[in-house]
Order: structure tokens, then C-alpha cells, then sequence
């Protein structure tokens, strides 16, 4: 059907017009559609079967415009293609961690899946202090498989261009290039500051040169690096997750991208958790902040090093199954082994880099993180933001120094000690 | 109309039929039609109006196989249509090195064009020795226009990105993949070595693991780097010359790569000329080598020093230009020069590793070059072949470390003195 943007009184007529959700309800006149977007981009409703409960399922709808910016801020609802595609690709290739769809509408930009009522979205279980002790062996899972099997260390050259082609998403790209990479690190009309945030703060990022180069460098990389399909904005937001399972979700961003940008925005959303519970523990939940922050940091460890030990697996496994010539000789596997060493390199110096400017646009730009955010006390608030600042600058101007994940552990507690709520020494350039 | 491929005897139905050649020849009774093409790809036509000689086009059409290896070579016809918007895209950017296109057809995969009879081919006037002074000038100029402004750095995102769709160019990339970057270094079925190269000489490139890893990192960012237009395959086959003018001819290859590609595969070239006059100076021409061998090394420096001049003069004046907010404060344009440096390093870098694989592709690869293949003594001709192999190596695994255009000189004069025909010491690993 011809486009038009649904709302509660609307939504139960399309169902009744759709073949798959005639099977999936058995009646009608007794749904309950409630909307739960987070506001930015889409409309998301949960709609269930008063009368048979375990009948539920998610609608999304993309509407021709940036919600959070009303309409004034156009934005092609063609992009629900594109969270389409991508959640059709990451569901062939990590069964386990993407819901099921049950229908989509590229007409009407629509999207109807599995209501995962059981699980929740993983950031706001993290500010609970909730700890998921598979969190990162179900992450570093999903990374690697979708990194590794959409690129071209897998797949032949002819499919991979042909899916780079499908996944051009220029406007939600702009976005990301606008929000994560450029606004946030001048003095930017769309920035918002937190009240107590001083000018020096905010000049510890905007003055500094090495700042400016290194994030035009990774925005470069951003636009330019067509390395796999990435999910384009996996934070804690698109994850959902219970005591058993990690759902992705929310892929509308999948682009082909550098490798190291899905497991940076991951990362740089820990360490911004990581400091937020430097506050959270003590003064909200009212525990040791030792063992939750310490969970953070395991997770980052362990996401990354799992992530590098399952994506050379796949690699390796590949290339003895592919009998690839090019690699047929004595000694090669050793000299392969080299490559993905260097290749694995690579990877690590670009998600410090994301990681790094992630966790500095959630604290200067539009779009904050309510780890941070929904604390009240002001002053506490523009404490921690300081510290991400800090933990974020370094990992961008000294990506390339920075050789291991337990390097970028170091900072962040040097910044921010594990047990104590510290006090940052900002110092501009 | 349909695709048919043309023949002396049915191209000139298909001239009369097309409006614009209908303009162009006075009359169609005395052609003459001669087959030019270098017999790799494509066929190529000169069609010169006898009665008024000025009445002279080129016509080139695309076969759907690769004519060097025959019908059972499969290859998309379609590839002529990347050519046609290449050629579209140069002669916007750098009119006075593209020629005028007077007709094209899709359909037919064929390209009507300006026959540049006052000019020849720049490879096989260079093996005669000839010197072009304005060479470095034009060919920095062409990569500085074409390279900046199909590119992130000067284009809105949106546009760069619809570009890079337009040229995915699956057929002739994959051709690049294998015969540049795969086949030359193992010992594949379509290589071919001269009569007098020793396995101990193949064996210095095939079993040395440091080439197979950087030429694989290599072909990666060929694959992944979707920095800009690139016209993938400049080398001097692919250039047209005489005293006043140079055009740049066959860019069927053009698709969105790695910046570097094109200066490299360039100054790989001249790097083999360089090296066959070794041989040719003293040999064929009777000349004493160092006034031509100069020129070439001096043509190389120019060609990166003058490209690197241009294209920063391109990249600042745009910054100043578009008054672009995240680069407009104090000290912003001394920000942005260092960002330029790196960015320039960068695609030496990737030039530098590029140059080497052409030069091991030339002379272990499927196609060669007339520069070293045309001389009949095989052991003069074997020993050129041991310094090409000798300077591309040591390109390929060092082009990390190699900091200038200089240190490239000094590794090809070092290998192949100027003045002498030197004999190579070919160490394995």
C-alpha cells in the first residue's frame, strides 16, 4: 500500500490487511498497541493480543523526517530499507542475536519482528548495575561473524562489491558523520552542554588541534573505509539482552565501513558506563563501586580479546577450507597468521580511535547517553562528563601508540580509579 | 540499437545511422578503417575520411570477452559504460588531457572520439628514447584533479557516495585483483616468465612470506580504500603525447580506490622504463644512458613533488573556500597542513607498495610491458627483469618505511646505477 504514517488507530486495520499477521493473531478486537520509541529517529509500537498474550510483536515505522528534530529535518523513510537488508544479513549470520522479522513494507518503511518481551535494552540494565556475565562472548560473536563474513577476507570480490553497493546509505551515514565526527568537536549549534560543564571543558576538545586532525583522520577512515557491513551504531541502546540471550537491533545505520567502527562504538559506550558508575555506585545504588566497574572493564577486555580470538579462527578456518593458492605453501600459514596479526592491528587502532570520539560526542553533541545524563546533581554530572572527555581524547590522538586493549584499560582507570568517585585534573593541550 | 559487434565492413552502416557522425563526415564513400587496438580488451578503430583527412575519429567497442584470452574469457560488455562516465567525469575535471567524446552508446558498448593522430602512445615513445618535458607537469595536474575532486575531501557526501555506486566496477576490479595483486605472486597457470629467468629468480618473489602478506594487505586496500575516482590503470600504454599536450586515454578500470593507485601503477612504469633503458640507451640506441635515465628519475620526482604542490593548493584553497566551521579558528589552517601531510604520506605509502606490485606483475604477470619485453637478447632482457623484481620487492615490503620520493630513487638507482648496465645480486629472503 501507498505510504502513510500509522498511528494507534490505524495500525490494527494494516495488521488485518497483512497475510502473515492474519496467521500470527488469532483476533483483533482486543489489541493493546502501546508506543515505546526512544524518540529519535522512528515510531515503534509493542502490540499485543489482550486475549492471548504470548501473540505480541514489534511494528517500527521510519517516518519521512528525524523525529527528535520534528519536521523540519527531513530524512528519506527509505532508510527502513536498509535496517531491513542488514537485519536480514546479520540474522543469516548470527542466528541467535537478531529477532525474528516476521513481515516487512518497503513501501511504508515498515517493519514488523519479534517483541522481545523478555529481554531489555542493555543500557538501562547497566545503569540498574545489572551484570551479563555472556555479554561479551555473545558480542565478540556477533562481531566477529558479521565482520568477518560480509568483508572481503571472506567473501568473493563480485558479491562483496554488489552488497557495498545495496548498503550506499548516504543519509544516515551524513548523520554519523555530522554527529559523531564533526559537530561535536567545534562549537556547534546542534552541541548541548550539560549545565555545570565549563568552557574550559568544553575548550579541552574544541581548542586542541591534535584533536581536530585526528578526527578528521577518522572521519576519513569512516566514509572511505569499505571493509565489511557494519551495524553502524552499536551501542548500548541497540542491544537488548536477558540473563541467556544479546539481541542486535536497530541496524537502520548498516553501511560498509571499517571493521574497527561496530566494536569502538561498543567499547566507547562501556567506558562511558564505566565512569557513569563511578557516580552510580555509590550515591545512586549504593554498593562498593569495585566489583561493578570491574565487570565493565572485564567486558571490554574480554569483548575485544574474544573478538579477535573467534574472528582469526574464522579466518584461518577459511582460508585451509578455501585451498586459496595464494596461501598453498610451506610456511604460509605462519606468514597468514602475520597478516592477521597486522590486519587485527589495524582494526584495534580504528575502534580506539571510534571508541574515543563516541564517547566524546555523547558528552558534547546532541545525543547523550542516560548513563550520565539522568543523573541529577548537576555538578556530579559535569564531573563525570569531564572525565569522558578526558578518557576520550586520549584514546583519539593517541590511537596509534595505544597497542593493546589492556592499554586502554589503563587509561580509563588512570583517569578514573576503580574504587574511588575521582576528581578530574583537566588540562588544556 | 542492439548490441551487435562491429566490423570494418558494418561500421560505416552504423556511422550513417548516428546523427552526430552524420554531422561529422562530409561523406561516407571513402573511409578508411584500420584496427589499432593493443588487442588486450577491446577493438579499437581509426575511421578517416579520405577526401578530407581532418575528418578523423576513433571508435572503440567493448566485446563481451576478453579479447587477449579469447571467447572462453567471459566479460561484461558492460564495462564500456564505466569508461564513458569515466572519460565524462576527466573532461570536466581536466579538459585540456581528456579527449572529446562525439558519441556513445550503451547498448552497443561503444565510444566515439576525438582520434589523436597528432599523438602517440608515451610507452612507445619513450622506448625510443623520447623525452616529453611538460610530462610531470600534466600527469600531477591530472592526478590532483581527478584524485581531490572525485573525492571526501572536496565533495558533499551524499554526491561522493552516489559516486561510488555508479562505479562499482565488479569486472575490471577483479581483473586488477587477479592479475596485479594475486597471480604474479605464486606460481599461477596464467603467470609467464621469460625464457632466461631462473626459478631461483621467480623463487625470490614467490618464496619470500614478507611479499605474500604485503601484497595481500595491499590488495586489500585496493579493494576497501573507496577514496576517489581512480583511473586503474595509468601506466604509459594508457597515456597519449606530443610536445605540447598529454592525454590520458582508457580508464575502463576507473572505480572509487585508494588515491594512491593511480600515481603508483604511474610511477611503477616509469620505474620499469627506467630500468629497460639499463639496457636500451646503450644498446639500441647508441646513446650514453645517463641524459635519459635522468630524465625519467627526474620525472618520477616531479611527478609526486608537483602532484603533492597541486593537490594541497586544491585541499587549502577549498578549506578556505567553503569556510567549513570545523576548520575556522586560530591556528586552523596550520592544523589543517599537518592533517594534509599525513594524508599526502599516506597515499605515498600506498603508491609506493603499488609501484612495486606493478612492477613484479609486468615482469612475472600475464602482461608485460614493451619497455623490457621487446628486447631479443633474453639474457640482457632476464637481467632487466632481475632488477625490476629487485627494486619492486624491496617497494612492496618497505613502503612503510620509505619516507620520499628520494629514498624510491635511491633505492632504484642503488639496484641499477644510472650510468652502468649493472649486474643484479639477486638474494633470496
Amino acid at each position: 500500500m501507498p505510504y502513510e504514517i500509522l498511528t494507534k488507530e490505524t495500525i490494527v486495520d494494516y495488521l488485518k490487511k497483512t497475510e502473515s499477521m492474519r496467521k500470527f493473531f488469532s483476533s483483533f478486537d482486543a489489541l493493546d498497541i502501546e508506543e515505546v520509541g526512544d524518540g529519535n529517529l522512528n515510531f515503534v509500537y509493542k502490540i499485543t493480543n489482550q486475549k492471548q498474550p504470548t501473540e505480541t510483536v514489534v511494528l517500527k515505522q521510519a517516518v519521512p523526517y528525524l523525529r527528535c528534530a520534528g519536521e523540519t529535518w527531513p530524512l528519506s523513510k527509505e532508510r527502513m530499507n536498509f535496517e531491513i537488508m542488514a537485519l536480514e544479513t546479520h540474522k543469516e549470520l548470527h542466528p541467535e542475536g537478531i529477532p525474528d522479522i516476521y513481515h516487512h513494507d518497503k513501501e511504508m518503511s515498515l517493519v514488523i519482528m519479534r517483541n522481545l518481551n523478555r529481554h531489555k535494552i542493555l543500557r538501562g540494565e547497566m545503569n540498574q548495575g545489572k551484570i551479563f556475565p555472556q555479554l561479551a562472548d555473545h558480542i565478540s560473536t556477533f562481531l566477529a561473524r558479521t565482520i568477518f563474513r560480509t568483508s572481503d577476507w571472506y567473501l568473493g570480490s563480485h558479491d562483496k562489491k554488489e552488497s557495498v553497493k545495496q548498503f550506499i546509505n548516504k543519509e544516515l551515514c551524513e548523520l554519523t558523520e555530522n554527529f559523531i565526527f564533526t559537530h561535536p568537536f567545534y562549537n556547534a549549534s546542534s552541541n548541548s552542554y550539560s549545565p555545570d560543564l565549563t568552557p574550559e571543558d568544553i575548550n579541552y576538545i574544541h581548542k586542541d588541534g591534535r584533536v581536530r586532525i585526528a578526527v578528521a583522520e577518522l572521519r576519513h577512515r569512516f566514509k572511505t573505509g569499505a571493509e565489511c557491513l557494519v551495524h553502524g551504531d552499536l551501542h548500548t541502546g541497540s542491544i537488548m539482552v536477558n540473563e541467556t540471550d544479546t539481541y542486535m537491533i536497530d541496524p537502520e545505520f548498516a553501511f560498509y565501513g571499517p571493521a574497527g567502527f561496530d566494536p569502538g562504538l561498543f567499547i566507547g559506550n562501556l567506558l562511558l558506563a564505566y565512569v557513569a558508575h563511578g557516580y552510580r555506585q555509590e550515591e545512586l545504588l549504593k554498593r562498593d563501586p569495585l566489583p561493578y566497574r570491574t565487570w565493565i572493564l572485564d567486558t571490554i577486555v574480554q569483548t575485544w580479546e574474544q573478538f579477535v580470538t573467534k574472528f582469526n579462527a574464522l579466518w584461518e578456518a577459511h582460508i585451509i577450507a578455501s585451498q586459496d593458492p595464494f596461501w598453498h605453501y610451506e610456511g604460509a600459514l605462519a606468514d597468514h597468521e602475520k597478516l592477521r596479526q597486522n590486519t587485527i592491528d589495524g582494526i584495534f587502532r580504528d575502534a580506539v580511535g571510534f571508541a574515543g570520539c563516541e564517547m566524546v560526542r555523547r558528552t558534547l553533541g546532541i545525543a547523550k547517553v542516560s548513563d550520565v545524563k539522568e543523573i541529577e546533581d548537576t555538578e556530579a554530572r559535569a564531573e563525570l562528563e569531564r572525565l569522558s572527555l578526558q578518557i576520550g581524547k586520549e584514546l583519539i590522538t593517541d590511537r596509534q601508540q595505544i597497542k593493546s586493549i589492556q592499554e586502554v584499560i589503563d587509561i580509563a582507570t588512570r583517569v578514573s580509579p576503580l574504587t574511588t568517585t575521582p576528581v578530574a585534573s583537566v588540562k588544556c593541550c
